[in-house]
């Protein structure tokens, strides 16, 4: 089991001991005290639950520190003497770890190693500098259950003196803001901002309900930073599954056209600067009170840590006014409206009626984005409006370019198990309002206007890229970032495909915006519950250096820049200085007749036929059933596709970077599309891409705050033949770029070279790199009914990988 | 969908009025408003979260009463009127269904009739009784996320004006117990109950912790009822799959002995009333703090409610003394002492070593234990002893007699899933003790010998029934039992089998002693989360009868005796007199070839071989992969079995009650074991036995409480052939009695006859109903790996069904 922390900061001895009195454990007088009172007092501390000293006496006689010793006779036995034996004993004890059962007493500090804890610089404990040391290094330890030693604390009331404080103020630990504030106790309350749009066009600007969850402790008078989630689905969503496009349809020929990218350039046609009422005076009152309601269990645990939580859900949902637009300029500006409320530049009511003005008075004026998907999206969208204000963002598995969502190549091509869903589909899922039937008859004809525009929009019958896309490429607008960012994504994640956060990456790279990126080895998920990293603490160092006042820290020199999991040892955390480097090195790969080889020979074409469709559809299979028939060896859907297979490895290749492929290709008919996979072969056990519960509620956010299950990604149970590096789709037609269409003629061969999604890959030695073409994709593509016959003049066909290492 | 209501109970129109007043909606003086002015109030009452009158009405513009008008037209109109059909519209959208999703507005009243609410008496609402009576009804009704309207109002503020009550006290409505204490206030402490046994033998009474979860307001005067859940797992468990015994073996031939049953019957030993002292005065003081933490949410959801939950885990668990017995009368006293000790008749400590008592003194006395499984079995156990202060016990797919659970008919047979578990290591997975190795290693000599005992007196070799297991038969003493009895069991429960709660129930008819049961199609699993079942609210008015001072209602004549889900017709539950009646009608079935015929007709032997094991193994197949195929009509095993079915059937037939199985049988060797299950034959969606998550967190157990996930049983995606109805072992030396061995010659026939587990079974009209007979259980007896021939001579073999209807 591995524990890493990345967020421990090694400080002063001062500082050391000033945290020690901040938290309460110390006081400033306890410097005289003899070593073994100083012990005394610092483990009375750290075991909040014993009210008397024969119970907290009592605790200390289960815990061993050696074969014949307890913590009592520590507590008990002047001189003080700890071992750095009996320490290491005491310490993984405290973190929830059982001798005979997690570890053997002998064999304690080879576990304490295994466990990834920062070394121990001391061989023995009798003076008050090294148990301080000593002391501080546990509390930040990780405990079995994912937090640090000192939250466990927090957790069974050790910060609970705090929660009444009549001057409540944030307490910093190792730079980290602490739990001490009740969570029970969070204010819930909703106010309307005004923003400038009028999307439902009645003449009136849109109300936007925000919702917010407050500590108490901002009613006595702390000012808070605030965690905004921008969640359309905040106030419930639709059943989309009867507006779903028709998928099982044939690829359409498009009309050549060949045009300059300028002209479908979208202009920005909204200012983002707000341009109504800003509240003058400060106003306390709320008229509605929130429900409690848990959307990203980060935002839950800095409840307990002081920051407010914000939600809202934008135009078109329940309670607000407007449409959907579904990345619109419009939606981005409903997104940060709520931000320039908080920072004080923007009205907000107190009901939707009286126009009576309420302010953000406890907000302390700092916002970061949070979220995952849609919401992770949003945060990037408000980023690109450089919206005063907002500090961070930590944009999680979302979308940087819509086109990149829902197209690839001039092809409409799904997000995995997300078949025939689009922006148009998306708008009624979200367009909550159509709940309250009452509301939404009075606004049902603007709604389907609005949703035609959609439709046409988004253009599914081309698929091209065009300034209805363009509006939705955030990319267009990094330059106009000001906050720190924050990606996470992960490396299996087939419904934000890999695109989205690479070309954000690169964008911001070359725009110098200084940025981090974690990837993990999970699907479409969040990764805060991931026992093996220390999320929460990362991201609690980083956003009090962006949030707080007054406290700037080191945590964007000591946190990694580039942080990937590995995809083949279990817990395996890499620290890198940059994802898809500029400079990658390129493996260049060349196509023999069901081989891939380092080096070219001339050779022969091979055809393959797509018309599986239709067993596809008659077995009911699964999308996933499908696919991994595909990549097998022995493909019922074989002649479907062409395998292309490397000899076994025979040193380890690290893929990094958007692996390219080149295919001179013919297809019998005037229109075509190609899908590629590249796959690692080789029997394993797999890291899998769903991590599995280690403890069920065993993540708890705070005293009185919620639990989470903790999770961590572990090996198949059984070994698996192959698994999926990446992917990647085109229209033929789109050879040229994503907005031109170039005729085929049937039977005329053309080089097609395009990009596959992006990845980081460790494929190992004696395993085999293989390239599977095909065309249609169940999962993604249209599925064509027609059979047609695809041939590749393998001679004229590669693939690069760029690589590190 | 349904949401059946079995807890509503009609009142008159004083109680009406009481009740309302109780949950201070109206007030005394309010009788005297005219009708749009109660309206008004009512309405207003029922939108906690809107503090104004302007953010009132705009809530009240998004529910629609027809298609013209909004509950604000309504609440502004004078005189007021509300048709019935605009009643229903405004009550569904309260109750959170959603106009033009769940249910058309034309189409209202048959929507609310689908859903199985009480019928509405009246027309018109336009004059205050009828208002009054609607409005009271409304409260009552089961809102779409399961709990009922007045608990969604709890949930959101609409009791928090009673939270700091200086004088607090219960508010019952409509007879149950409401949520007007903040969960979050629950005061959390642990005391040491000193029991009168010294199980771990070192001359000092066994000290039991207790961990008590009260309402804060009993801090203000308030004493409270207790739910008590006995739970042997509350401080953690030990992996015990290194302790499984091996499964793998051959059964061996028994000794012959023919015994009396007195010879093995258990004499008490131990007199469980409490020999030690008692506190003599109130002590309020405690010294240590316990975690939140979730069992059971029944537990929680009463929190809420006022009722405070006590935990604790038993001899021989982390932090109380002794050791584990696993069902011995040691267990069933340390249970019942903390029940003495929250009723006054036993000491506690607060802590392990200075002796300062600690009294109850938050307690009203009244306890009721509730739990599942090991917990509920504990229910049962305590409820056997009589013992003062215990008033009901809720006892969920509990055990009732050891040897029902871990053998039957002389064999070894497991729960399902728990192959070579037994007492011995289920006593090694609950000693939370080793968790501490300081403790352990205090102890390590007696708990081996401890073990040891268990070991040799639980006697694997035979199989039989002896002094052992009868001191561990809780049904020897059902005559004892003074409380209330509420049995839960689900239909599907191949973990406790379905004769534990049988033969309980049997018991507890022939004592007279007053009992209901619930039977669901779940397996191993609560049912208070199920959405067509108000269990939380059936349970609330039967524990306020039981448990409140003067608070006797008419639960026990309203709430069904006999409740049983449905196995066809997802959400139906019948309310029957009797489960398992003596004079339940027999049908008789004959044994042809192949065949379940209703007359008698000369006829043949028929054979099989017992030889599965070796494939088994060699497969790597789950336990239940083998029981499918074993029933599948081709089967792979087909040769392992005798298949016997009926003519599909011409009516519909309900199994109620112990088939009974006679086989007159021959095996070729000097031991043998029978298998038998009986199987519904018939392409059908039937219903799943895992319910599946309809609402994730949707059910809220009170304001500043935990959420559930709301669940419901739901048919099958594809349709199945077949499914098992129910099964049954035997030694066929026990073919006289469980303690008893006959010898077997090889090639004798011998009669043997069994009961299989009970069961309540709607078969189908066309299905066929199937008998397999077989030898080798792989999921529940022991693996022979010798090959053995059994026969059968079908002449005198018969199938005895009883049923109902």
């Amino acid at each position: 089991m591995k524990l890493n922390q990345f967020a421990f900061h090694q400080v002063s001895s001062e500082q050391l001991y000033q945290d020690l009195v901040n938290i309460k454990l110390l006081d400033e007088s306890d410097k005289t005290l003899s070593s073994l009172k100083l012990f005394q007092k610092l483990i009375a501390g750290i075991f909040p639950e014993y009210h008397s000293l024969s119970s907290c006496l009592e605790a200390l006689r289960y815990i061993s520190v050696d074969s014949q010793h307890t913590l009592a006779d520590i507590f008990n036995t002047e001189p003080f003497h700890l071992s750095r034996h009996q320490f290491i004993i005491m310490v993984l004890q405290l973190l929830k770890f059982e001798i005979g059962i997690d570890f053997q007493m002998d064999n304690a500090e080879a576990f304490y190693q295994d466990c990834g804890y920062p070394k121990l610089s001391f061989d023995q404990i009798n003076d008050s500098e090294t148990l301080l040391r000593a002391f501080y290094l546990l509390l930040n330890l990780r405990t079995k259950n994912g937090m640090n030693f000192l939250d466990d604390l927090a957790n069974r009331g050790f910060f609970n003196s705090f929660f009444d404080a009549q001057a409540p103020h944030f307490v910093f630990f190792n730079n980290r803001v602490q739990a001490v504030f009740d969570a029970s106790k969070t204010i819930r309350e909703i106010v309307y901002v005004e923003s400038d749009l009028d999307t439902d066009h009645d003449g009136k600007h849109d109300l936007l309900e925000a919702t917010i969850f407050r500590p108490a402790a901002t009613d006595r008078g702390l000012k808070v930073p605030t965690l905004y989630t921008a969640n359309p689905y905040f106030k419930g969503t639709n059943d989309m599954t009867p507006s779903l496009h028709n998928v099982n349809q044939n690829l359409q020929p498009k009309k050549a056209q060949i045009i300059d990218k300028a002209e479908i350039q979208a202009t920005h046609t909204l200012a983002y600067q707000p341009i109504g009422a800003k509240a003058s005076e400060e106003n306390h009152d709320t008229e509605i009170s929130a429900q409690a309601e848990t959307v990203y269990s980060l935002n839950d645990y800095f409840l307990s840590r002081g920051f407010a939580s914000v939600y809202a859900a934008g135009i078109g949902t329940r309670h607000s006014d407007g449409l959907r637009t579904t990345g619109s300029q419009e939606e981005t500006a409903s997104t940060i409206a709520i931000i320039q409320w908080l920072h004080g530049d923007r009205i907000a009511y107190t009901n939707r009626t009286d126009h009576i003005p309420t302010t953000a008075w406890w907000c302390n004026g700092n916002v970061t984005m949070t979220g995952k998907s849609y919401l992770g999206t949003l945060a990037t969208a408000a980023a690109t409006t450089g919206v005063t204000g907002l500090k961070a963002i930590i944009s999680e598995s979302a979308i940087s370019s819509w086109y990149d969502y829902y197209r690839d190549n001039g092809l409409v091509v799904a997000p995995e198990d997300c078949q025939g869903e689009d922006t148009d589909v998306l708008a009624i899922d979200t367009f909550s309002r159509l709940k309250d039937d009452a509301d939404f008859q009075k606004i049902k004809a603007v709604y389907e206007r609005q949703q035609q525009a959609l439709t046409v929009g988004q253009d599914r019958d081309t698929g091209n890229y065009n300034t209805f896309w363009d509006e939705r490429n955030y990319r267009n607008d990094v330059k106009h970032i000001q906050c720190a960012v924050l990606i996470v994504h992960g490396l299996n994640d087939w419904n934000v495909k890999l695109r989205n956060p690479e070309k954000l990456w690169r964008a911001l790279r070359a725009a110098k915006i200084p940025a981090k990126i974690f990837l993990h080895q999970g699907q479409h998920i969040y990764m805060n519950n991931i026992r093996s990293i220390d999320f929460n603490d990362m991201v609690n160092y980083w956003l009090v250096d962006k949030l707080c006042h007054d406290q700037k820290n080191a945590s964007d020199a000591d946190l990694p820049k580039v942080l990937i999991q590995d995809n083949v040892t279990p817990e395996q955390w890499h620290h890198y200085q940059d994802w898809c480097a500029e400079s990658a090195p390129i493996k260049q790969f060349y196509l023999q007749k069901n081989r891939l080889t380092t080096k070219p020979k001339p050779t022969e074409t091979q055809s393959f036929i797509d018309n599986g469709t239709t067993d596809f559809l008659k077995h009911n299979q699964t999308e996933h059933q499908w696919q991994n028939a595909l990549l097998s060896q022995t493909s019922e859907y074989q002649h479907n596709r062409l395998l292309f297979l490397t000899d076994p490895l025979t040193k380890d290749l690290y893929i990094d970077g958007n692996p390219i492929v080149t295919l001179q290709v013919a297809v019998d008919s005037t229109s075509g599309k190609l899908s590629v996979m590249l796959a690692d072969y080789g029997i394993a056990r797999r890291l899998q891409a769903q991590p599995s519960i280690v403890g069920r509620g065993a993540l708890q956010l705070g005293f009185n705050n919620l639990t989470e299950d903790l999770k961590e990604f572990q090996l198949e149970t059984h070994p698996s033949p192959f698994k999926l590096i990446t992917k990647g789709h085109i229209n033929m037609q789109n050879r040229r770029n994503t907005w031109s269409n170039d005729v085929i003629q049937p039977g005329n061969f053309y080089t097609v070279r395009f990009e596959l999604q992006p990845t980081h890959y460790h494929l190992l030695t004696n395993h085999q790199l293989g390239l599977i073409v095909y065309s249609t994709d169940m999962g993604m593509t249209l599925r064509e009914s027609r059979v047609q016959s695809y041939t590749l003049d393998l001679n004229a066909s590669r693939l690069e990988i760029p690589y590190n290492k």
